[in-house]
């Protein structure tokens, strides 16, 4: 099943299934995402009509529940390295977790609304949406309860972790909404679902310029039924909850990547570019997001064919 | 209006308004809390009914966004000293947050499923319910998006939290499914309400014995409109939204109070009544709450009447 949510005035949107092509759609059945994940039966493509992605929201407009991980360690050793914070040993066995902004998810081509000084960055992300699950459920109970797969951009403002971490209770002004693209996917469409991760590549342009060419199936310390069962661990989680599987990062021989520009993979975000360029020169060259940059995120299959659309923000003066 | 949702076995239940002797009821207009909230119009006693509190869930079931601010600094500086940990001087200018499970609230007399070694303790604090606010709101335009207020009980994992809170993302695991009192008030059912803080008594019993008898307007260093307006700093809250006080403590005679049994007004958590212990004793005397425990939490106006209905939970063995 591919899934669009399209703009219809109302929080929750007007749920359309897309066929394979992605010209066609038809009612979805249920009329909300939400309504199909709490068991509403699902309808047939017997009225079908030209799909025009430039109409779709967040495929999930919003969510009960948003809790993204950090399953790509050597992300957070990097992001870690670059503030000057030490990463403990355990992140490697026990993973980082945080409840993120679930009301709204911003729609695909919705502007990234940031000041300057926030120190504005992308993070490219895999996320998956789950049926119910119980509390206390096992890694294998996880894994069952995973239904639909879609692509995050967790927008990140730099500018004011360091002081918000330094509080104690994690992230709340300084993860502002985060964007999906277009189409939320089953896993009977995803030739690279392994049951645990996504292998597939994430690609990001910045400015129209390769910034990232990663490999999502790769260096994921943690699966996706890991993290659901540590999120489930003190509490049920419910139809309709989004687990993200934080910045997707590669490494390579063993230590940071490169950027495209130098035949590596590139990055996912911007604070781990900025970490080797101060490795390598003693300072970071490039910028966070400014007013007017654009960033574009999709995923592509072992075919090069586009999984879930694409994300096309553009970074818009606060 | 005095809001009430009736368990139907849905997820968000069937709303209902009640009158002010809580002996009858009828249908608020709209589905549920959430749909008013939206905008649907509301009804008219025209069809009333027995109202029977035990039928009752949260008054808000789930909500898309739980925000909790840790508005009564005594508590945190408590709870921080009770676990070694410093407070920073910032803390009594710059509001403590964190996002919390919204998806369930527990319905007023659901148990508190937990586990021995987790550390279980309750958290008796306000809440409120807002109309949309926009991103940037002032801490004025936060006042006016004030809609309702609701009593919580932030059932705490003491036993988890240090850990959790030692990876720097916050809560997650140490943090399960909160309760709410069955009713919620608009700001005019509350003569106690001043705009920013609800001057009422917060009563905890804990197995029958008077626990807390503190006073939720006094010592909030932080406004529902600060905390609201700091939510908001950097993305939208939607109607809907909860921003919790934290748990209300108060201070005597400039220092930590004293347990309702040595004439103080007592505690809303275990943590700091054990932290007064310590400080008296050298070591904490009230264990955190074992299988079988009965927490009570209630709130009282300048008259002595009950504002929210009770909360009452017995807590059972994960």
């Amino acid at each position: 099943m591919r899934l669009a949510t399209l703009s219809n005035g109302r929080p929750d949107g007007a749920l359309v299934a897309v066929d394979a092509d992605r010209k066609t759609m038809w009612p979805a059945g249920p009329e909300t995402f939400q309504a199909l994940l709490d068991g509403a039966p699902t309808g047939k493509p017997d009225a079908t009509g030209p799909f025009d992605v430039t109409r779709c929201m967040a495929p999930l407009p919003r969510a009960w529940q948003f809790l993204d991980g950090s399953a790509y360690v050597n992300h957070v050793e990097l992001v870690r390295r670059a503030r000057g914070a030490e990463m403990p040993e355990r992140f490697w066995t026990d993973p980082l977790m945080y409840q993120g902004c679930s009301d709204p998810f911003l729609g695909p081509a919705d502007p990234i609304v940031s000041a300057p000084d926030w120190g504005t960055d992308f993070e490219a992300e895999v996320a998956v949406v789950v049926a119910d699950v119980d509390r206390g459920a096992s890694v294998d109970d996880a894994r069952e309860a995973i239904r639909f797969v879609m692509l995050l951009n967790d927008t990140s403002l730099r500018g004011l972790i360091p002081d918000e971490l330094a509080k104690g209770f994690g992230f709340v002004q300084s993860k502002p909404p985060s964007a999906l693209a277009p189409l939320a996917l089953s896993l009977d469409e995803l030739d690279g679902w392994d049951g645990d991760r996504l292998h597939a590549r994430m690609c990001v342009d910045l400015n129209g310029v390769p910034f990232g060419r990663t490999d999502a199936g790769q260096d994921m310390t943690f699966g996706f039924p890991e993290l659901i069962a540590h999120a489930a661990r003190t509490r049920p989680l419910r139809a309709g909850t989004v687990i993200g599987s934080g910045t997707v990062s590669n490494k390579r021989d063993g230590g940071p990547g490169a950027p495209v520009a130098q035949g590596g993979a590139g990055y996912s975000c911007i604070a781990e570019q900025r970490m080797i360029e101060t490795i390598e020169t003693g300072h970071a060259v490039t910028p966070f997001l400014r007013p007017g940059d654009h960033v574009e995120i999709w995923m592509e299959d072992a075919e090069g064919r586009d999984l879930f659309g694409r994300i096309s923000q553009r970074v818009e003066a606060a």
